[in-house]
């Protein structure tokens, strides 16, 4: 009985509403909590990113309502995945490429039974018309495989990770930026742990040098103000700076690159 | 038991959750929805708009509070409408224009039964003191007709509607324009039909001429990046760009007149 | 059941989302309530005020969880407050300090039984991994003081409180700005009441001189368009102008000073 909602609607505009009023039609009873409204429009990779770092906090049985959906109306299917005892519905445009990877046990459903829409079907609004009702479908205890035919063929974006370069060089990059400025890698700790960086692994972004690997946001009192590498909270290693943003201190974007440099070894 | 919220407040204040406290120490059971509070302040028209293509996809019983309310404190009424099966509470500002416009059973009460209002009671935030407090008691059963005397005299915003010219050409205008730029026209399915668009009839917005009438947003993979209408989710012929933002490719804002001029008939 | 969320995270990003799926995990029957998650990065005293001007309008027994943290990881507290009936969840950093003022019966526990944290605990991120879980458990019934030991040397921020200057003049700052731009003062009843403006008395503000104390936004429609005075939602005076921006007509930042000039006796 459990739906969230991730979008990039924004909070303005009557979308969100509709959806939230499409799914209360079909179950009453559902109970219904926003994640985020404000994925940059059309970004299925910050939407991928987002519902990753939120969903698995969420307990069994959620239903998790996911609309990035800039083919809406078109040959792209709605699907419903089942995976690691949750529900995930929206577009199959790879918005849910993160489950398809972390979750073992990930089924795929073409949602293709328009008795479960919404009425009329509008070509351009699939949230409220499709997904949501769906949503509500499977709160009020809808067997996925009764919402349509399962497919394998179903869309994954293409995996960043990190690529070991010749010379010894990783070379990642950076996958997100959130509100404070912290630069999310897509450096794991399978990558890079805390006894390489205390040999003398640096990290490199542009011009700039990061030569800490942190355990806090706040280092004491006397903090530099330089930038730091962190493990953030979604797992990933991210890159920081105490009270300011550590993405207008080394002036980059989402999909800089970042390279882990080893130390050079000193003959021993 | 359900209640949903839509005002000018923004989020980054204390009002939408005073008003949800104040509505939660009427009705501990009312289960709160936010519709959006990004209403542009004191814009009753764009909330008025936002409101209808929201509160239709509700079931039954829905108590909708919705508060644009420049004129708190002075004499303009509270009101609580009961109409289409649900209720709307707030100002009589023509807030609920639409709502009078497309349900045939309304009734609108004049709200004066201040023990049902918070104690005490302010001058400026009505929204917290008058519609939550009664819209808990709306949830908890109270009949609208207790809450005070009947009135009919409500406010009607002047309707915005197109206009028939003598030479044929039919006058409409932009009401609304969303988060993605897409241009939503007073203009419905009564006015245009795709067998004058196939005849040749054209829609001109200052100096653009859009040509295509489109049932998706997503064309194909060679699209042309040119403004299309389409049929929008809330009823309304839109203006649209498929990844792009309609609005300022036309370069058009909120009253912008839009014209649909009839094809030229050739002597049959 | 009631928690409420009140955060600087923003809605951008997955922290609400992860915090939401945190507290449901704990207590999946946890009814969950944004107040707002746009108080400005690390700004803690206006967290305090939000906070203030929101909880009391909530009934008995909710949670508030609120998270402005930049000291998140170090030596800052984690704690829960019980005060007035409710319970406030958060890092000691003055974040709770108006409620300290207002309720008589105020008790703080440090956070310190990891059982009730979220596994593995990360450094950075304790809304999603501390508060939130702990919120949890209190609404399941765990009792503050089964969470960690009783403390009394919590912190407080500065009162920020009006100063009497010896020529009688009250000196009283600007504390918060809101969306429409009203302006906030440290102004209560006890410093300032009608009569003593109806004698004379005036606010200076920079160059500019307040010489009206309104009971109503709006006035009339023949509204002259200058700021006023008017006691405000959250029991303070603040300084208003219909429809348009107090804040931007007195070209004031919060923390600016205000003076209270009395009027001068004629002899009498």
């Amino acid at each position: 009985m459990l739906i969230t909602l991730l979008t990039d609607f924004g909070t303005s505009d009557y979308f969100v509403g509709a959806m939230k009023g499409a799914i209360l039609s079909v179950n009453r009873e559902a109970r219904i909590f926003d994640l985020t409204h404000e994925i940059p429009p059309h970004d299925i990779r910050a939407g991928a990113f987002t519902l990753l770092a939120s969903y698995e906090t969420f307990p069994p049985e959620t239903i998790h309502v996911a609309v990035i959906d800039p083919g809406v109306g078109s040959a792209r299917r709605p699907i419903v995945v089942s995976a690691g005892g949750q529900f995930f519905v929206g577009p199959d445009n790879g918005l849910f490429s993160y489950v398809y990877e972390r979750e073992s046990d990930c089924r795929v459903f073409h949602l293709a039974r328009e008795e479960y829409f919404r009425r009329p079907l509008s070509t351009t609004f699939h949230g409220r018309d499709i997904f949501a009702p769906v949503a509500g479908a499977l709160s009020n205890g809808v067997e996925p495989a009764r919402l349509g035919e399962e497919i394998t063929d179903y869309v994954r974006l293409e995996a960043s990770l990190p690529v070991l370069k010749d010379n010894g060089t990783l070379e990642g990059s950076i996958i997100h930026i959130d509100r404070f400025g912290n630069c999310v890698t897509n450096l794991t700790r399978e990558h890079i742990n805390e006894e390489r960086f205390a040999r003398g692994a640096r990290i490199v972004v542009g011009e700039h040098e990061i030569k800490e690997l942190r355990r806090f946001y706040a280092k004491d009192e006397k903090d530099s103000g330089e930038v730091f590498a962190i493990w953030g909270s979604a797992g990933f290693l991210e890159l920081s700076c105490f009270l300011d943003s550590a993405a207008r201190r080394l002036n980059v974007r989402r999909g800089q690159s970042i390279l882990l440099i080893e130390a050079v070894k000193n003959g021993n």
